[in-house]
């Protein structure tokens, strides 16, 4: 069995992850992004499966493609980072795949973004397609706000924060939403994160607890999955005042070091166990 | 037959295009990008086909993915414009597909870009994987030139910059390279691009004759486009000092106005066949 890990900065998720490697005696090899270099023409790739960690979406997109398109498996594969690391291609899977989500629109200059998100009703989000850690994700009260984000955006974003995405925005009656992992075709176990500030990632300060994982919960989080692909993928949902529980987002190279001591679940163990299967399968997709 | 054109600035081709149209009879609607509005959740769109002439990659991407994900044909696919808006993802395909290109290589930090760079042989090629009109491709001939200009690209360029695209330095013998023109299974005619410089694109002063579309061209050509996965799409060709002729980019919305002249043929209507070919049958990929 011949593992790659492709990493950046080594965090705890890979300090666990290596470690749950030695221990089954696992040989494993630390590709670095920073140093790898890929001959497009002979690119050949002795590994049975590649574990992508790295903490750079694009890096991670292009070397999976490399590999994938070379025959080598990846946990996620391709596909799954490029529709999971946009969240225009995720909202359009979970909608294609009958995934409740919220509503959200897309337009591409700061004119008709007011239009859409008059159109929504405020408070609005407004979102950058790519991007992680709940950066520059924006909740928007009135006119004056949106006029006022909408240029900062035009003028000071590369091209791609010109692509406006705009969502309803869902209370949070309970001050929380649940982040749920998925491996596979399971849900393993899921966490609330709570906080007073509407964005409620770990990373920002959102406070973990365990959250039941109930059937509905399993089977909206399982179906998320499918609909980007599959894999191993964490699934953002929100509880709306009305009782539906929404995808808002799913995850593909997700930090889980704040969940593992609340839902008492060994979430690395998880990840090699289903990276170890891909391997044994050889399967690309 | 319901056929809308998505554009910004309307250039000559689309004036040429919507001529073409007029001239036949066929009623057109014209999305503006500028003023269009998507709504994700309920998107339908009474078109048979939609003729793609954005001048923005990003938007022109994310268009024809919502009408392609709704069911409404396009030219060209959201997949064409997919591979061909990315360098990389052009390369990989054209390897894929035995189409000969330059030797390509793929790295993330300046430091490994050096080494690639340095690998390769001096002079180098350098170009963003996403980006039109021959803007920041570079040819280095030097350590020093690499170094300074890959700093360049990483402290002043968006993240996507930082995704190194390196590709050997193909000479021109006689000053020019090929754009080939290929409209579903047929190469229909093709200019030469000669400059004293080494860009060679007509948009920055390259002059446009006529190339004969010889055998062996309109066979690369229209491999080079099936890679790609079909359409209307240009193809710029290189002619190696050893005879071998190297198909450099595939381009998915092109300007055609300086090729009508020199070669005699009638693009638009061409293209406007072809349009009104893929809505009567109907199929999205």
């Amino acid at each position: 069995m011949r593992v790659g890990v492709l990493c950046s900065r080594i965090r705890v998720e890979e300090k666990l992850l290596f470690a749950e490697l030695e221990r089954r005696g696992v040989a494993y090899e630390r590709i670095d992004d920073d140093d790898v270099i890929f001959d497009l023409n002979e690119g050949r790739y002795e590994y049975d499966v590649v574990l992508e960690r790295s903490i750079h979406h694009s890096r991670a997109l292009y070397a999976l493609k490399v590999f994938n398109d070379a025959g080598v498996p990846t946990v996620n594969t391709a596909y799954v980072a490029d529709i999971c690391g946009d969240k225009f291609k995720t909202t359009q899977a979970l909608i294609r795949a009958g995934v409740p989500t919220p509503r959200t629109r897309m337009a591409f200059t700061p004119e008709s973004a007011l239009r859409a998100i008059e159109d929504l009703g405020y408070p609005a989000v407004l979102k950058p397609a790519i991007g992680s850690w709940g950066r520059l994700i924006a909740k928007v009260n009135d006119r004056e706000a949106a006029e006022a984000l909408l240029e900062h955006k035009q003028i000071l974003g590369s091209y791609h924060h010109s692509i406006f995405y705009i969502q309803e925005y869902i209370p949070k009656p309970y001050r929380r939403d649940i982040r749920a992992f998925v491996v596979g075709d399971e849900c393993i176990c899921a966490i609330y994160r709570t906080s007073d500030h509407w964005i409620t990632n770990t990373a920002r300060g959102g406070q973990a607890t365990v959250c039941p994982v109930t059937p509905a919960l399993a089977d909206l989080c399982v179906s998320a999955a499918y609909a980007v692909g599959g894999g191993v993928v964490a699934i953002d949902v929100l509880e709306a005042p009305d009782g539906r529980l929404l995808v808002n987002e799913v995850n593909y190279t997700m930090e889980f070091r704040n969940s593992i001591a609340p839902t008492g679940v060994d979430i690395p163990a998880r990840i090699i166990d289903y990276t170890l299967d891909v391997a044994r399968k050889g399967s690309v997709s």
